[in-house]
């Protein structure tokens, strides 16, 4: 068993840490040891004082005045631009609208048409389900001749290997950076460098990358991006996605959910529809403002952080648990599924378990918060900015007790939920 | 000048009002008459408590837990099946989800799948911006030879002519129920059964519908439906929209956007796409909870109230402003832009005037909320819930005062303002 000695060393990593004070900025519950905020992220107090703000101050206090007074009108480019500085994106090319799968259908459909002639959307087998489907149903929606889905193995996607398979009936290749199953990285800019010297575009899915570590999308010559307001960005259950498209392609794109808050001059209710010059064409409907609102007190956060420090404390993080597991009485029960290489991992580490969700339901009765992923990932996401390192090593000795005693084998842990 | 001491009549008509306690679930502000619930709602308090309760006691607490243990998953169809039976939808086809537009351009792609050979959506030039942007950005998705939108005058429709406009080509008629300007209602049943005579289907906008009067889905016949969260259902700024499909569509019904939430099994994580069986297949990616959740507290007043009396005194509001306008001073400058008829009216009255937008800001400045439609529309939404008979006649006295004394006259009153 892991000597709980051990601990007084991962207390000196936490006392040297210095992101550590960033924990007090987040409402951890208390006894929890969350590795799941890269499916849902811990509440900012900031997150949670903008929804009381929002609702009490805004919403009962300003009534339709505070589409004007609280500037709501201006959320979806505001939260865009500051989102924008995390991933590398200049401002203007950044919204917050809808979710990630209605974004994916406007920008499949934009990059079907800058690319005429073209009618190939490429991923991966593993991508996102989500993803995938929504090229489908495209795909249903304006039959084979002008969109047809393709998927090659996501292990086998390199720069070389990706340039090899774009053909000329490729019109984007669209990708998770950050498999949400094993936290497997994709280089963004030598694939991306790839693509387009064959003459398609990328769309990245960045659900997983997005304030875990550094992303440059302008640098990489990026297309065109979709990701997540909820995980790493901590902007509440179900937070409205953001969309990128670089500045060069506006003038033409045309994306096909054309609601008024898209249109150049939503209030001037012409009958006809002109799109709004800039990225403000990538709305489509009246946003979720109280959800907004969280995402907006969330990003609070990040307005203080250097992500290339949070990158080098989650690959800190990573190591120490993976390194800890590998040294632990069950190690030769847990193989691990994400990359070795940490350069090659997101912000998440999985283990592959005959048992895995059992185990994972014992974990949670224990305090450890992980989750599983079908058929047999035991998947912990890293938090830099809320986790510490005393918590890696409490969560895999709690690990290392579970399989130990057989608790996980307990049949309250067997049967399945539906939603992990 | 309007007699004051008349005052005590409508004293008495909120005396007799059996819907008057309901004012009290509302967190009305103090000093304000809001004539503008048909555009945002008043928060319920017990909205603004459920907000409260799924950021801090959800959100916080339970963290990725509450997708189950707060039944978030189900908020979709649960809130769906509430707002069913306030538009006379039998459960298990309407569901709440993303935008009006997103929700039209769902349910338009279907309508035209439905009725193949056919490619025209039949709308008014009237109708709100939103619908007919939408059917033209999937004209210009699909190419004109498979949907194309054509607009009739609002004035003409009538379940005859309408029967006249469809022609072998119409595959759907999307109408807004109420309009959006002048509050005309139209006859939703002879409608559309005058539509189906014709072979195609109907569409309904209840955005001004929903929640302020008795909506018959299943009993008109209707095809699909969508709605508006944050009107008279006080969902709060921005709230999630609903969509109908009668079930007998249900089968065939493909829609576009197939996100996760749509799929038959979304946390099997299959990688190809297999629609759920039911009204569930209408969704696309995640909810924004905090937003479904304050909607959800918002219907808890409708679960207590009998629409049929809410429409009743709706009308006696509506009847009451209209006569106390006639027999003011100003009557010769206000010319009723709305149906004399009140059958023929939905819940708003709108009066012409040449200086209807410094108008709007002078009576808002008096605390009389209202709103301004171009080009020359002073909009008065009415809300029985929370408005009471005497605060129609003290809207109607500061009317005349600020038209009487010249007051939005006042240069303070002559900037557009983006948002209204």
């Amino acid at each position: 068993m892991i000597d709980v000695a051990r601990r007084v060393d991962f207390e000196a990593l936490d006392a040297a840490d210095a992101l550590a004070p960033l924990r007090q900025r987040y409402r951890v519950p208390e006894g929890v040891i969350y590795l799941d905020g890269n499916s849902l992220g811990v509440p900012a107090h900031a997150a949670l004082e903008a929804v009381r703000e929002a609702a009490e101050g805004e919403w009962a206090d300003q009534l339709i005045g505070a589409w004007n007074g609280a500037d709501w009108i201006g959320l979806p480019r505001r939260l865009g631009d500051r989102i924008g500085r995390l991933i590398g994106a200049a401002p203007g090319q950044t919204v917050v609208a809808d979710s990630i799968s209605v974004n994916l259908f406007k920008l499949l459909a934009v990059a079907l048409a800058l690319r005429p002639g073209r009618r190939t959307v490429l991923s991966t087998t593993e991508n996102f389900p989500t993803d995938l489907y929504v090229a489908e149903g495209l795909g249903g929606l304006l039959g084979g001749e002008r969109c047809r889905l393709r998927t090659v193995p996501l292990a086998s996607v390199s720069a070389e290997s990706l340039a090899g398979s774009v053909d000329d009936d490729v019109a984007v290749v669209m990708l998770t950076q950050v498999d949400f199953r094993t936290g497997a990285r994709l280089e963004l800019e030598a694939i991306t460098r790839a693509v387009h010297s064959r003459g398609a575009l990328v769309l990245w899915d960045l659900a997983h990358s997005a304030g875990a570590f550094p992303v440059e999308l302008d640098l990489a010559g990026a297309d065109m991006a979709v990701g997540c307001g909820y995980k790493f960005l901590g902007g509440g259950p179900g937070a409205p996605a953001f969309a990128y498209l670089a500045e060069r392609h506006h003038p033409a794109a045309q994306q096909p959910i054309t609601g008024w808050m898209g249109h150049a001059r939503p209030f001037d209710f012409d009958p006809g529809y002109a799109p709004a010059p800039g990225i403000d064409r990538l709305l489509a409907g009246t946003p979720p403002i109280l959800a907004c609102r969280a995402l907006e007190g969330a990003l609070d956060v990040f307005d203080e952080v250097d992500l290339a420090a949070v990158r080098a404390k989650s690959v800190a993080l990573g190591e120490a648990l993976i390194r800890l597991v590998g040294e632990s009485e069950v190690a030769g029960e847990l193989e691990l599924a994400s990359p070795v290489d940490p350069e090659q991992r997101g912000s998440q580490v999985a283990f592959r378990h005959a048992e895995a969700w059992p185990l994972t339901q014992a974990l949670i009765a224990e305090g450890v918060v992980g989750d599983f992923r079908a058929p047999d990932l035991l998947r912990l996401g890293i938090t830099p900015l809320y986790l510490r390192f005393t918590d890696i090593f409490d969560a895999v000795v709690r690990l290392e007790e579970v399989l130990v005693s057989g608790r996980h084998r307990d049949r309250r842990f067997s049967r399945r939920a539906r939603v992990t």
